[in-house]
């Protein structure tokens, strides 16, 4: 079977994503932020895509680390997420019939039932189209939003999570796949035989369970990760059956491509069941011209200053009190979020860019691939990434909502199925389905 | 202004409410108690009838107090909350405009910052119509779901709730009401001053903010409990604004609700914004003969034994041991609920009946009163008790679903509008609104 690539939109319930400026853009959506019509509206373009998946971002804080307060995120609008995915997903369930729906719900701070009980709903409510992003948390801002003094360090956090993820996967097996009988004639509703206790007692985490909801069309979420440091890798090799991540290069790409699918086969898994998907920015146009100056409108928009903002809450270090104009004299260290990190590196803007400069270019897109041009040029990129062994598909993160998705759904995806790299309808029922074919195995 | 009654619509993301054998009648919609269509239409038809509000019960577990595990549960569908009903209502909200929308969520196992946060997403989302029924959990079972070994008690349990509650209320102020400036021209998305850490340090309960959440549309939700107990009710005093009880005869009902006022007015609150509806149960029809019939083939069904394991969950005590065909020798003491144990009593399940009866009793309607008649005859009862001054509307929890809401708005509501008892249209843009006659005032 010809290997298609997969296809995932990045959201986030705020006003700004990778571009920190396109929310001040005429066509910008971004003020109806905390409106639901504005995410059932993506999700129908991207349906109508045969998008895999729309994917949500999520934290729970409002970053404060520049400055020590979140004056600068607030007042220029950094990222920010306003209202709780899940909720939105659903309200998305019910206006799709086949993208996948997935969003970020953080181990650290969420119990292990609400998670389980949470994904199940959407599961039945979508027909079995949901995936989990786990994260763990990486700020201590989040933290202090639920209790903690800080933000325990990133090795419990791990070790924290695996036990959260086998206390949902045997919440989410709880219910036998046939447990539910519904014979109303003889009043037996269903089989208390295929419905167990779950009795999870780890050194973090204990649930008893069962769960309160039947097993669901897909039966969990798929599960997806996007970790960047090693401890992250393996977590991503025993876990993710989609990996989000950052990467500048092609050939940083296929590297990491090549890592996890190894540490995939050392958990004994089939490394064909983890996909892996780099964001890219995309402006599609009709002719170069066209897109170069979309381009060029919006990197007009954006805010050097709030990109350093941002900068700090990524490096895990305030630079509020470092002079704009001199390059930046920090070598990294603090409770960062290392992909990212690691690609700031890559684009320079830890070198010998003036910390404005700096600022600037990663207000564009946070250093992600750029891909700006007619639909042409942009398959022959996309094309050209997959199939040399980069990746399995592309996080789409567009500057602008909701025109980068229309653009790039109306003239990039048609060129894709023209070139048969990606599918012209779905044809499973789950997302998981959708991605590998085939159900998941009631375990 | 004339007095004017409120009704609120009861729900179950499960198969049975408080009948439990109604899940087995041929127009019972119970066999898809997973799928979102059925309370979307539920929806519907109570905002036709213009409803103050519909109300999820829910509890993150199955009850298997009864001979020390789920089966009676499961096999027989016990209550049940097979799927989150915050997700529900974020669906229920999108086909619907006026309707108010309350759900129960414990705040023992939820941290403060996710209460606050799903239902500010929900005031969004709904554009202001959210409810908050805050209760503490009453039951090992869920507590063991979330870790913990055993319920922490009663006082506890209500001192831990009163800071969830103050923490909550902060996390909702700390946006001001005009703090999003959404200025696109000159770059301003809002106003750093005026949104605000939270800073809340309590005994149990910590938390920073500021919420990831703009101000909604009403503010915060109304705030909604149960309890009868000593401790539950002066929760209620200070915190309630709609009281949902279990209340056998008027002369109880006009006694708690004199009680339940006068805390208010203890807490410095205004008794009239306290709105207390006892549960009713409401089997109307075209005549008293059809509705009696109604009423003898939903009797028919109910199953006595599934009835002793619910007295089982709601005594706090496992009486599968007990013989079924002699009286019951327990005079109370569990970790049960106050309000439905009183009633119990007072409906005699505790006296000379047998344990059998007593459980056929029990489940036809968990001891409600019942009202089954013509829009006529039920309408003048629910005026007498509402005129006397034993409540400030009703609770309404059909045996059937979803015919027996159908019906109640189809015939009753007419009635009581006839007769100026109750709205026509909706007058306010939130439940606030709608309840008090006006928002809720900035904190």
């Amino acid at each position: 079977m010809k290997r298609r690539m997969h296809l995932v939109g990045y959201l986030m319930a705020g006003p700004s994503w990778h571009n920190n400026g396109s929310w001040r853009h005429r066509d910008s959506d971004a003020v109806r932020a905390t409106d639901p019509a504005r995410y059932e509206h993506l999700a129908r373009v991207m349906e109508t895509a045969c998008f895999d998946a729309l994917f949500f971002v999520d934290f729970t804080g409002i970053y404060d680390i520049h400055g020590g307060n979140f004056d600068a995120t607030v007042r220029w609008a950094g990222q920010m997420c306003l209202l709780d995915p899940m909720q939105l997903l659903t309200a998305m369930a019910r206006v799709t019939k086949h993208i996948g729906l997935a969003t970020t719900m953080s181990t650290t701070g969420t119990y292990p039932f609400h998670i389980a009980r949470s994904f199940a709903t959407l599961d039945h409510i979508s027909g079995g189209r949901t995936a989990w992003n786990v994260v763990t948390s990486a700020s201590h801002t989040e933290a202090r939003n639920f209790g903690l003094a800080a933000l325990p360090d990133k090795a419990l956090r791990y070790d924290h999570a695996d036990e959260v993820l086998e206390a949902c996967f045997k919440l989410w097996q709880s219910w036998e796949p046939d447990a539910l009988r519904l014979d109303q004639a003889a009043g037996i509703y269903a089989d208390p035989s295929k419905i167990h206790y779950v009795d999870y007692e780890g050194r973090y985490v204990r649930t008893r369970g069962p769960l309160t909801t039947p097993r669901g069309p897909q039966g969990r979420p798929v599960i997806m990760q996007a970790g960047s440091s090693p401890r992250g890798r393996d977590f991503a090799g025993r876990w993710a059956e989609v990996i989000f991540t950052h990467q500048g290069e092609a050939s940083a790409m296929r590297a990491f491509c090549e890592d996890i699918k190894a540490r995939v086969a050392r958990h004994g898994r089939n490394p064909d069941h983890c996909v892996i998907l780099p964001a890219i920015d995309v402006i599609a146009a009709e002719s170069q011209t066209e897109a170069e100056d979309m381009a060029a409108e919006l990197d007009a928009l954006v805010n050097p200053e709030l990109g350093v903002a941002e900068m700090s809450l990524i490096l895990g270090h305030d630079l509020s009190a470092y002079p704009l104009d001199e390059p930046l004299a920090f070598a990294g260290g603090g409770e960062g979020i290392q992909g990212v990190l690691d690609n700031l590196r890559a684009g320079g803007a830890l070198g010998g860019l003036t910390l404005r400069e700096a600022g600037r270019r990663y207000g564009v897109n946070q250093m992600t691939p750029r891909l700006i041009g007619t639909a042409e040029s942009i398959a022959d990129r996309l094309q050209a990434m997959f199939e040399a062994g980069c990746c399995d598909g592309f996080m789409v993160v567009p500057a602008l909502s909701p025109r980068g998705y229309e653009d790039f759904c109306r003239l990039v995806v048609p060129e894709l199925q023209r070139r048969d790299l990606f599918r012209r309808e779905y044809s499973g029922r789950t997302l998981h389905e959708n991605l590998f074919g085939e159900p998941i195995q009631p375990g």
